[in-house]
């Protein structure tokens, strides 16, 4: 059972997804690895300082910082996927950032209304934390909705670049990740979702949308993994 | 909290999302309202024999007829939908099916290597069950992705009937009828997910994924609310 | 013959499209009227100081102002827009504004290499003239390709309004708001591209892509027409 | 100047375009070569017998077969066209036929407005001529609107297949060509319409339309370039 197999000490979603559903998955014949290809791009998604917050437990970060802030999930997240970063950076690949740009109540569309607390975010929110942030060359795509394709150049940037992968960290697992990860895997690029480097507002909520994300749209990863798969890509001719 | 008042009996993720989380989203300020329209559709997502299969438990669905069955909980679904549909058509409100259609391997895409057991369905399994079936003036819908909108006509039909607003049935839960919805929300339709008329394999994936639904894209809807919707519509005048 | 009696002075393409072709295209069922809806919005494309620069001929507005100034082609269109502007705001229309904001090379995507001269224009050239300039309430659509629909949130901004018809003005004839139009017309708005307030920089090229806009994507209004047909819509219920 | 070399025998515009407008789009800067990469596709656009009807002049042929046929134009179209498909076969490059399936008027959308000589074309309208017929392993695009990339899952069948590029044949230069390489163009694909293999209704609307593509967004070859484009390729190893 590969999909059992990805993580030495376990799935995120043990305990949580039923054995009896994780039997009628594999009858049903979902949770192939997919494979990753060899001209990959490393997707980090809103990994801002209003998605971070302060480093402390999630409820005290969104009282203290945004109301939108994850605390440590999102602290660990960004720790782990700092070599992730540098080794991407070495091997040469595009490494792209699908964010929200600040925005006013006037271009929010519906998500102002499911979602009020989203607007009144200071500018410093906006930001990329220092250890992640982007450099020259690098691809940002300012986004207003749940998916990096949605009403962007991402599709745009990636064909300029000759992508056929997206290695992808960030947040909300559930949220603009999850729906990153369809749209990618419904435009035939692979996807490998590093899975100790997305992060959520619901231990739960992560851990089955990286049990659905794994079933049907992607391959998880490990940090550890992607650095592996980072370091061993041929050296970079482009 | 309009959130978990919505269902008079309980919502689905009571014992699954903790109420540490539960108490997070509220803090964030997720899961208002969005409110429905005035000019909806109806639109049944993947509704096929295919998915539905035998009326049985989804195991011996999926080994009796199609390795995409769900069995016992589609058809409950199914059951549930018909007075809704009754009420759609009653309304004069355009019906939608996005749906599967017969494909070969060559046509597939990445979800030949995730799922290689939709390969090889039957003409029968791709055919709609006579309780919901497609009728002249309907808007049939093929698809070859997740999201109803990705790579077809959906949004030039909505768009040419003038539509607000989406009911959304079908199948799963946690895969076409999610990605529709997300893209729905973007795409800044106000939707209204039937909570008892779509279905999923895994029980607790359909939870969460109502869960993520109800916080961030769409309102939940009992089917019984759904007829009230249609029955309180103003008289066709289209 | 709907074609030739639009314009009772002749229309732009006169002496260009030989009578046989516009005989073919008779003979084939080109060019039927497609009607205009009553939930319309007005689309000012690119309507920008860097398109218009000096209002002189072209060529002493290319070298005095912008590289993409068309001059007073460009200055005569807005003329005429004015009072279309006016009965639209009076109306109670939505009002967008598909626009190119400030770029740089590492953004520019493969417009960089067909049309280098188009990097370098000032913080003004991207400004819009105060007679058609957007005021609170307005749409604004910063735009990086030629369709004002291609990742842009063109389309969510136009559902959310309800809208079903584009009135279109602009620059230029046959780029951006060719463009613009095939793609409105394939997602099913009605379109009506009002003849005298688009413009380009041949009027042989301006005059073919308003025949083909006719023949195949939209009806083509003069100013005073759009001028009628706003004063016409039901006093704004929204 | 780039535009006017690239066909020893003239450009098609020559006698249409006047000598000013040229003058002014050398001076914009438009018109640059864009250059072709190296992992190409080639699309040959709606050459099906609905376009080229009988082997005669487009009125004869309209009368004698389909509205919508060409005639001469279209059959010499895909005389230079047998060889650049001979070479691109040769060359292991994907073969890509964006094509207008049957239709009834209940999916036409707009289109039936417009055109409504489109409806009521019999099944062999729909054929491809054997000398440019699809085999296994081609892609099929099945498409409802002028471009190939409107509602189709043309981009993921690109991005799957690796493509940088694409060559551009077929019908009409006017219509889904231009359309398609607008599109294309958008989306960073590098484009070389094959001059002598796109057709049209109205040679002067093909011809200013091959202008616009040329100075806008695409390198317009000839047939014969395009098989020395295709035999120069390395050789192919996927």
């Amino acid at each position: 059972m590969p999909r059992t197999s990805r993580n030495d000490t376990g799935n995120e979603w043990d305990g949580i997804i039923p054995d009896y559903d994780l039997q009628t998955y594999d009858l049903a014949g979902f949770g192939r690895d997919g494979g990753l290809g060899r001209r990959p791009a490393l997707v980090i998604i809103d990994m801002q300082h209003r998605t971070l917050g302060t480093r402390t437990d999630i409820q005290s970060a969104i009282r203290d910082s945004y109301p939108t802030a994850v605390g440590n999930a999102g602290w660990d997240a960004l720790d782990k996927l700092v070599p992730v970063l540098n080794a991407a950076r070495k091997a040469g690949v595009p490494v792209v950032y699908p964010h929200v740009a600040p925005k006013s109540s006037s271009t929010l569309g519906r998500l102002g209304g499911k979602v009020p607390s989203i607007i009144g975010v200071d500018a410093r929110g906006y930001e990329f934390p220092d250890e992640i942030a982007p450099r020259d060359g690098d691809v940002l795509i300012p986004k207003k909705h749940p998916s990096a394709f949605f009403a962007t150049a991402m599709t745009s940037e990636l064909i300029d670049r000759g992508v056929d992968t997206l290695i992808v960290a960030g947040c909300s697992t559930s949220g603009c990740v999850r729906s990153s990860v369809a749209d990618a895997f419904s435009l035939n690029f692979r996807v490998g979702v590093v899975r100790d480097s997305v992060y959520d507002r619901s231990d739960v909520s992560h851990a089955v949308n990286l049990f659905d994300m794994a079933n049907k749209y992607a391959d998880l990863i490990s940090a550890r993994e992607a650095v592996d798969y980072f370091n061993d890509l041929p050296t970079p001719t482009r």
